[in-house]
């Protein structure tokens, strides 16, 4: 009879160091002891009563169009959040007064025990969720009545709000008898999501495990590249490796292998622009792939020539936006200005672009001229957690910036303590900004025209990490190789992470 | 320099022997070709004008709840047939005086360049999916007034009608202007349906190859799987076997992977019960996984022990199974009805569990008490194509039957040569079922109690094809290791399909 564990082992030892993690439950409990000690705060600030209940839907299942196509059901982020609860169709409800908290589950037919398995029984849900108590969906209306300590209707606060990336509103929860309740739709959004902005270590280590994983799921893309595949070949070997050793079986988005000139694609990969291109000798790629694991996400992106060995060009370029990702990282604490760090990183990479000889001038100048946003159009980085792009990155009140590139950040905030956000420069070559930039009387002169040309078809290059905020700096959690040389040692077979051996031969003793 | 043909020789030919085919436009036009000639038929015979415009709405794409996470997009399967556009927010409309096609492409930002890559022209998509003329959704009201050729206001044949699977209703197209026109919302649907549901040979080649791809990839994981691994880890070796090598990002559905007592949940895998218990040894597995390629499905269960053998109880059950799937396709031919199959599976499965002393007594009178359906409660079958339940298993004013079983069927048609139909039997020992079964007093006599206790966590056998129904009988083509000496040789390192002489040594010269 074989054993178990030695059949694991033996399985994914030669491919992963890891294994997936137990996910510890008090980490939704602690979210929402969090979550209810901030709305008593703000409550007793505004001499209001400290009774009501926080109320909440989960999702539900999608079918596909007018088919019972079932899509693969992912709970709503907030509602993750709060109950990590995993089954759609579920309510939940947090007692503002006695801090308990109520799940609501769907009464299941009995036919379910046949199609879809077992009907797990309240008592169940209880334990594996935590809470304090667990009833029907169909039963809201009676247990919250019930519950309510205060006087006249209770109180619901319900979760509307603006994701400022979307430009879309939370959709308040829903049920039948909800005009018996008085309810408040403005408190808790910005509460919720100001929660969400500072991970707690419970948080911090499933976001840890997300980016464990999937570095090492982009270390053995590098190592299984070859020119004559697909882009989308190397999404498979990401996604299997992540599931596989993993357990993830979601990703934060979908998946971006751009190669060649579709580096300069910031989004490519969707159903248009499926990852179909086949890799040539000298392309260089653009893989940003991040997998998810038990709702925390990461969002990883990696540039390496599809060949194993960078051009003089290519490292230039590569090497330029590896300084702005450094020069960012080495700056990150608390209180510095999300909008310096992305100025930081444009000015680091138009240095390096007039050092090679790209672009001529000052520098200062082709900052006000806002040069920075042709090469980088996008933003900085962003809260990353249960979303990718993680909620609270505009505080109610403050505006974008107008400016090229700035109005592309999801934030502008001063960075504190237990954010995760990513730090993601990228330098691309896109006709559509260069052409007439290079045409504009603003910014014609700053571009030398021979030299750029030689990086016409070139794409981009994007170099992502995700950071966490320190009390006095940062956190790279991360652990990609980044240097050229690291990245051509591991491409040509080393083992990742390099060896002290490795290091000091291939480095020349450093 | 590397040569890239080479390379992916290479890359894959130790995994797969296959490659992802060209897809014929052709197809596309050819659905239409057959669209039109149905309903100029069907015009004629009710003496209407042969003119008019079929009109369509693609899918859209969809953003996670309040967030900017965009799913996959899957164009909507009606559109994806007639036109295979794979891009979201088309309209597409056929010229039934003409003959002509015509798609209407969103009108993107400048900006769409920058982040979602190339702005394709309309000549690309005139190209690309051969149809007359593509114009812009915000001239869909001009260009179908100048098309129209007939008098007053011009006829739109819109779609509107039943899933009989899902029991929802397709949207009808909508835009701005449409109260211009005369609209017909019951011609359409039931025509354009019957023409889904016979296949031409450029959609069989395609259901070929989805076929082919996870028929390779079942066969992968069965060299792949331990005692000691997750379910998820087998989903995860089929998902990155069928992407890899066939270029499948989609599957017709979400992985059921169920393994010992979880092969009795038939529609196992979904995110509440999500492929996630550990393999022991002495299981069996009951693995239903399908790719889709281009729009086109497949649809396959293979079912084995974990450890390789199979114990005289699971080789009992199995070959239960197995006669069943063998009976119904070597009696499958057009003008047989698919209510007998389902009832000769069920039967030839009794008369196996009766032999194998499991069940006792008279088989016919187990048939009248609907026995079958307690051990196999799903449909023996259903259509398959650009849907997993293809549509179409019911015809207008065709009733379901209303017996255990019966009733769970998605057709109860006559087979027609073109239907592509799964064939999968199955035996569970579902507690839900069989609890009751044995307490009735209509069929508790049926049961050898002490017997059928053996199999109390034993879970389920399933065996599925895809089958094409042909001039004068069927064609299987699904090409997986079905008896238990093929199982057993491929699990234990065979090759397949297993050659000449590896069947007569293992086969006893056969
Ligand atoms: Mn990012
Ligand atoms: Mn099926």
């Amino acid at each position: 009879m074989e054993k178990p564990k030695e059949a694991i082992a033996m399985a994914s030892s030669s491919y992963s160091r890891l294994t997936p993690p137990e996910v510890p439950v008090e980490l939704h409990v602690n979210n929402r002891k969090k979550l209810v000690n901030s709305l008593r705060h703000h409550l007793s600030l505004s001499s209001r009563p400290l009774h009501g209940f926080v109320f909440l839907q989960g999702g539900d299942e999608q079918t596909r169009y007018d088919t019972d196509h079932i899509e693969l059901f992912r709970q709503e982020s907030y509602f993750a959040y709060l109950f990590g609860v995993r089954e759609p169709g579920f309510y939940g409800a947090i007692d503002i007064a006695s801090g308990n908290s109520i799940l609501f589950a769907p009464r299941l037919p009995p036919d379910y025990a046949v199609w879809m398995g077992e009907i797990k029984t309240l008592s169940y849900f209880k334990e594996r969720y935590m809470v304090s108590m667990v009833c029907y969906t169909d039963e809201i209306f009676g247990v919250i009545h019930d519950q309510y300590q205060g006087s006249g209707k209770p109180l619901l606060f319900l979760l509307h709000g603006l994701n400022t990336d979307s430009d879309k509103f939370s959709k308040p929860a829903e049920f039948q008898g909800m005009d018996k309740f008085e309810t408040d739709l403005t408190t808790l959004h910005p509460i919720l999501t100001e929660c969400r902005v500072i991970k707690s270590d419970l948080e911090l280590s499933l976001i840890q495990f997300a980016n464990d994983i999937s570095s090492e799921a982009h270390v053995e893309v590098m190592r299984k590249v070859r020119v004559g595949m697909k882009e989308y070949q190397l999404e498979s070997i990401f996604l299997h490796h992540t599931y596989m050793y993993g357990g993830c079986r979601h990703c934060s988005y979908t998946c971006i292998c751009a190669t060649g000139e579709n580096g300069a694609v910031l989004h490519y990969g969707h159903a248009a622009a499926p990852n179909d291109r086949t890799l040539e000798n000298g392309d260089m790629a653009l893989l940003d792939m991040g997998a998810e694991y038990h709702f925390y996400g990461s969002d990883i992106t990696c540039s390496f020539p599809v060949n194993g060995k960078f051009t003089s060009d290519q490292a230039i370029i590569y090497n330029a936006v590896l300084h702005a990702h450094n020069a960012v990282i080495s700056t990150m604490k608390p209180g510095v200005c999300w909008v310096d760090m992305h100025l930081l990183a444009e000015k680091t990479i138009l240095q390096s672009l007039r050092k090679a000889g790209i672009i001529v001038g000052n520098v200062d100048d082709m900052m006000v001229e806002r040069l920075g946003a042709v090469f980088m159009p996008h933003g900085l980085g962003h809260f990353l957690g249960i979303d990718t792009h993680d909620p609270g990155g505009y505080l109610k009140g403050k505006e974008r910036p107008k400016e090229p590139g700035l109005r592309s950040l999801r934030t502008a905030r001063e960075l504190q303590e237990g954010m995760v956000i990513t730090v993601e420069p990228g330098c691309y070559f896109i006709d559509a900004l260069l052409v007439p930039a290079m045409e504009s009387s603003n910014t014609g002169r700053f571009f030398n025209h021979e030299v750029i040309n030689k990086y016409k078809s070139f794409g981009g290059v994007r170099i992502e990490s995700d950071v966490l905020v320190t009390v006095n700096g940062c956190k790279n959690m991360t652990k990609c190789p980044r240097e050229i040389w690291e990245i051509e040692a591991v491409m040509a077979g080393s083992p990742w992470p390099l060896n002290e051996v490795t290091i000091s031969s291939e480095h020349g003793g450093g």
